[in-house]
Formats: structure tokens, sequence, C-alpha cells
């Protein structure tokens, strides 16, 4: 049985790290807010007695001996415990404390397991202020080069390895240093879907395919009065085409295929000037490669041709790029006959943000449990789950997490 | 006979100062480098003996005597020395340089005047850091309140009261100080009329009105891969669309409306994040004030029902706002006779741009001389306008202020 007062405190203790005054948090990857909650997590696992592990690039997990006292091969489950600027409490925070609680309330029982158990925390899962997101697991998993991710400058300035650096997170182990016999992870759904049909559980059968990309406009700045329209070459008026452009291509498409604009910035930014340059992001998204990759030539064709009927260039630049992934069907089945098991509703469901499981599940089973958000929100200050949809989740996480490590 | 070369090399020296990389200048309105310029302006003129006048927004005149020492109802020549972010060397400086380059060779020429001769330079025209336009002026002539202008809050934090202090650039002379006979201003066209036409002088008739507005538009973050796109309140989308519709009612009106969204910010401006919220500024323009208002109430309609549409929320504020403006028709007529006088081509025409004589036109008589502005550019590191065009544009201001002056 676990602890799910416990488990909420610490919730609510995390939160108070990088609290925002409306509500929610914002702890931006490697920022000192960052450093904090690594810090508070980090404790927790020490107090518990866990063997600490942190790598290169900052990925943290804590380990609870098998039977033998072996520490190989464990059965991990994690999440992450940055946010984006606006965020919740349980984006990722969830899927390290529900973890952390399955490994503690074992412990309190006294079960002794066949493999060791662990709980990690990845580096810049978010992707906000460093691109591409999943970043820790990418390169933990080594479907991400290090030097490249070290290089990866954010949205403030700062590259990776500055950022890493700046707060001394970084560790001694090494790339490959995490291998896991397979990979759980738990996580609110950030969708309306369980919530809107009355279920409990979201068995997780993969992770939709992710597109992001970055246009730079570059046109000629004028005088906002003098200048004829026919004489323009106006970058902002062509970023903002693009953007209808990507809001068009999601309706043509229609779902799953979204698309958003959540980037946008002009120069020189005057009230009287024609912007010289304006730079986009487009974040794209579906389940089928097939349909992304026609959204994506659609899109990329598009911004050529409006750039071109303005007089004005378009170069693109890719901050992540990641194919649906489809996750391990026998975990899967475990995660769906563990819920029918504890009497839970649950439907099998893709999954439409992405998460550091979709890194592991090239290299060990993988699985994820889904717990709903109410109003299907998420990346915003008032994303909710009830402490009671939390306890099911974590139940049902305990549940698959002891069958794979064997007791 | 003016001096082409002295007045060609101060256009440089001051050109130095905010010199951008790549040609041009930024020097916006009360920065650092506004200060630099204003030193060394006030420099020349106190080293040709005039008499330096100063205003509680720092506006800044310097007067030589008329024939019996008197000071008073001067012949005022003037302009600006501020520029945007992305200025040329032209741009107001002309209007200024321009105007001593006349007092300076009237002196040498021992010419003695009538009314008194004096040449200004007017805080914040350009209106890029801080709104309005033409605040400076618009102060002095009482077509701005002085309060509401020293507490207008700038693009980059602080207010005109606090950058005016930080620069030590306010004075004295109250607001009503300045009260000249007749206020004259050279100006490159900053369009692409005279070049096309082949012409080199513009008689000034009167400037197009000029709207300004800043809409907030409210929606709700939400997460970028999970939301559906029918469930989203994107801020971002909005004023996207809100920016093609500027562009779309410059087309519908036709010429002379013209549209402008210089500025555009999104919040929490993050790749993944669907924006909460989105700044963005229209500039509209139009000589007729009854077509500027249908343009203003499209507009103004149109942003109501593209923020209702999405589910979001839009505000307006109005950055700046003047009428069409009309110059003294006599004044008119004394600067075309007088290019005819001097054997040279021109034509009236209206100005695209707003500029510090539309705040006298109501006072006293003001009127303005344009010359060439190459391939129509300004607003632009690469504004330029030839020394022999600039001459005869010199050569005209002179002719008409001795004319009023009176000798
Ligand atoms: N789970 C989650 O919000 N991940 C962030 C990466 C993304 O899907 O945009
Ligand atoms: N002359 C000039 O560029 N004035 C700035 C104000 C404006 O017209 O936007």
């Amino acid at each position: 049985a676990i602890d799910i007062d416990r488990l909420m405190a610490r919730i609510f203790d995390l939160a108070k790290i990088g609290a925002l005054p409306g509500g929610g948090c914002k702890r931006l990857a490697l920022s000192p807010e960052d450093a904090e909650s690594r810090a508070l997590v980090t404790g927790w696992f020490e107090a518990r007695g866990l063997e600490i592990h942190r790598d290169v690039i900052g990925n943290t997990w804590a380990i609870r001996a098998d039977r033998n006292g072996g520490t190989t091969a464990p059965v991990l489950m994690g999440s992450h415990i940055d946010t984006v600027g606006t965020g919740g409490l349980y984006d990722g925070v969830l899927g390290v404390l529900g973890a952390f609680e399955v490994i503690e309330s074992i412990d309190d029982a006294g079960i002794e397991t066949e493999r060791p158990l662990a709980v990690a925390f990845f580096t810049n899962e978010e992707g906000a202020r460093f691109q591409p997101d999943m970043m820790g697991s990418g390169v933990a998993m080594g479907e991400l080069g290090l030097d490249e991710m070290l290089a990866s400058v954010g949205i403030d300035g700062p590259s990776v390895a500055e950022a890493l650096a700046a707060i001394g997170a970084a560790g001694d182990e090494p790339v490959g240093a995490l291998k896991p016999s397979c990979y759980l992870e738990l996580h609110i759904e950030q969708g309306p879907v369980l919530e809107a049909e009355g279920l409990e559980i979201g068995v997780v059968t993969g992770v939709q395919g992710i597109s992001w990309s970055e246009f730079t406009v570059s046109g000629a700045t004028a005088h906002a009065g003098t200048t004829p329209m026919k004489m323009r070459r106006d970058a902002g008026v062509v970023a903002a085409a693009i953007a209808l452009e990507a809001r068009a291509i999601a309706a043509s498409f229609g779902p799953p295929q979204v698309a958003t604009v959540g980037r946008m910035r002009f120069s020189p930014d005057l009230v009287n000037v024609v912007p010289e340059t304006a730079v986009l992001t487009v974040d794209l998204r579906n389940t089928d490669e097939t349909e992304l990759k026609a959204a994506e030539k659609w899109l990329f064709s598009k911004a050529e041709t409006l750039a071109k009927v303005e007089g004005c260039t378009v170069t693109r630049r890719t901050l992540a790029r990641f194919e649906p992934v489809v996750f391990d069907p026998d975990l899967v089945e475990e995660v769906a006959q563990g819920a029918a098991q504890l009497g839970m509703t649950a439907r099998r469901m893709p999954s439409g943000a992405g998460h550091d499981a979709q890194m592991f599940a090239p290299h060990c089973p993988s699985a994820m449990i889904f717990v709903p958000s109410k109003d299907g929100i998420s990346h915003n200050t008032t994303e909710f789950t009830a402490p009671d949809e939390i306890a099911r989740g974590v139940a049902l996480l305990a549940q698959v997490a002891l069958t794979r490590a064997g007791h």
C-alpha cells in the first residue's frame, strides 16, 4: 500500500521551488530553480539510503539493491523535474516522486526483489529552455549526441555545458552507465481523453512523432509611413502568414495532427519600422510518420512561397525531430492487466506529449501509465490531477514494477 | 552661399554616435547615445555664439539675435537628432544641421535680419522608444500634455521622466517658452516619389494622419502536443490574424492607406506552449481623416471578432493619434516660389511620415521642404540622399528663412 499523503506532501514541497505568484511553477532546465529542486529530491533519495548516480549531463538515478545487494540492470522508473515557464505541479514530477513513493512503500513493507528498483530524473525533458526536448534521457540512451547537446544554446544565451557548470549539475558517470532491464513512467495525460471518457488509467501504447522547426524570415526595414505597400519586404507579415498556415495544416489534416507556433520575435521590433527579421517556431505532431512528413513538406514549401511573394527569404533549422514510438507490447499488456487486476477503468491510447520513455523504448522494454488531467490542461499553471487519481496511478506503477522486479 | 562640405562633415561627425556595425545609427530618444549627440550639437551652437535654450522635456533651441539684439518670435528651423533602432544618417539630422548651416552661412556673410533666426532639435520625434512620436514638439506647442508624456513608459522599462533624469537632458524653460513667428523644416522625403519623378524638391502641403494601436490578446497556455486544436485559445494565432488583417485593410483601401505591424511579442514564448498572451502594434496612416477612421473601425472590430472566434479576449491602447495636418498655404507658396526662383524642379506633396512641423502648424505658419531619398528607403541603415540634393534643400531653406526674417 502506497502512502498518498507522503507523496502529496513531497509534490507540494517541490512546488515551492520556482513557485509562480498565481500558482504553478517555473523551473526551466538547469536554472537556479532546477538546481534547488535537484538538491531537494536527491536529498530525499539519500535519506532513504538509495545508491545515487549522476551522469555527465546531470541525469540522476537512485538504486535500491536487489535481495543479493546487486544494483545492475534495475527496473527503472522515472521522469523529470524541470518545467516549462508556465508549468504545473504534476508534469514530470509525478513520474519521479511517484516512483520514489513506490520504492519507499516497498521498502517500508520490507519486500525484497529479484532485480534492483531504481528511480531517475532526466535533464531538460521539457525542451523549453534548450532544444531538443527529452535531452537527458536521449543522451543517456545514445539517441542524442552528448557533444551536440552540450553545445545547444538556450533561449536566454548560455549553452547546456555552461548551464550545467553554472549550477554544478554534472556528475561523473559516462553516457551508457545507465542500463535498466526495463523502463516505466507514470505521467499525467496532459490531454482531455481520460476525463472525457470517465476513465482512471491510460495504458500508453506509444508517443506521437514530434517535429520542431525554427524559421528565420529576412526582409528589409522600411519606414511605416512613407513606404508604399507594394515596395515592402515585410518579414513580420511572412511570419504571421506562416503561423496561420500551420493552423491551416492542422485543420486540413485533421486529428491527431496538431500544429503550434509557440515563439515569435520581430526585429527591430519598433512600432514605425517594417520588420527586417522575424523568427518563429512551429511544433508539428502526428502519430503517423507518413502524415507528419506530409505536414512538414507542406509547411516548409508554403513558407518558401510566402517569403518569395513578399520578396523575403526564409531559412529553417530543426530544433527537434522524433519519429513516432511504439512501446513494448508485452510491457504494455502488463500495464493493462495490472489495471484490470486492481479494478481500475482504463483504455489504451497514444501520448500527445514527448516523454523520456520514448528514448528508452528502442533499448529496453518500456511503457507508460497515464492518469487524468483536469480539463485536459497542461503546460499551464492550473494543471491538476486529484490525489485519488494519483494514488491509483502509483498503485499500478508499484504493481507492474514489482512484477518485473520479482519478489 | 551655404558650405556643403562643412554641413556634410557635421552630418558624418554626428553619425559616429550610435554608429551601427554595418552603417547607419541607433540613437533612441533619451539613450546615452542621444545624450552624446545632444552635447555635440549644442556645443556647435555654442561655438557659433547662439543663445541656447532648453525646456523641461529636453527640447533645445539656439537663437541668433535680430539686428537690434532681440531674440523673441524667431523664424524657427528644426527637426530631431534621435533615430529609430535601424536609422540612417539623414532622418531628422538634416533638418537640424541644415538649419544650423543656414544660420552659420548667413552669419558668415554678415547678414543682419529683422527677426531672429533659430535652430531647434526636439525630444523623441521618432516615437520608437517612447510613444507617441513628435513628443517634444507636441509638448512645446501644447498639443501633448507634459505630465502624461513624462509618465510614458518606454519599450525598455524607464519612463520619459526617468530617462530625462538619467541623461540630464531636461532644462529650465517651461512649456510655452518657445514662441516662433513661423516654423520651417527641411527633411528627407523618406519615400520614393521625388526620385521616381526625377524632381529635386518636395513642397510639403501637409502630413497624413497617424494612428498607432497596441493590441493585447489574451488566451490560455496549453500543451502543444496534447491539446486538440478545437480546445485551444491561442493568443498567437489571433495576433497573426490581426497582422494579416492590417495588411488586407491597406490592400482593400488602396494608396495612400498604409498599415504596418512593427512589434509582436508572445508570452510565454516557448516552443511547446500555446501562447497565453500576444502583444502587437498596428500603425495605420492616411491623408484623409474619414478614410483613416474607417480603417481603424475595420481593424478594431475585426480584432474583436478574431479574438472571439478563438475564445480569446483583446484590449487596445492608443499609442499615438494625430489627424492629418495641412500646412500654411502662404508659407507653402513661398517654398514653391523659392524653388522656382532658384531653378529647382519641384512638386507639391503630402508627407507620409510624421514630423515636428505638424505640431507647430496649428500655432504658427509652418511648412516643410523635402529632398529625395534613394530608393525611397528610410528607417533603414542604408537611407541615402546625395550631397548635391542636400545642398539644394539647404539653399531653399535659407532663401525662405531669409525672406521670412527680413534683411
Ligand atoms: N511531457 C511533456 O510535456 N514533455 C515536453 C515535451 C513536449 O512534448 O513538448
Ligand atoms: N520622420 C519620421 O520618421 N518620423 C517618425 C515618426 C513616424 O512618422 O513614424
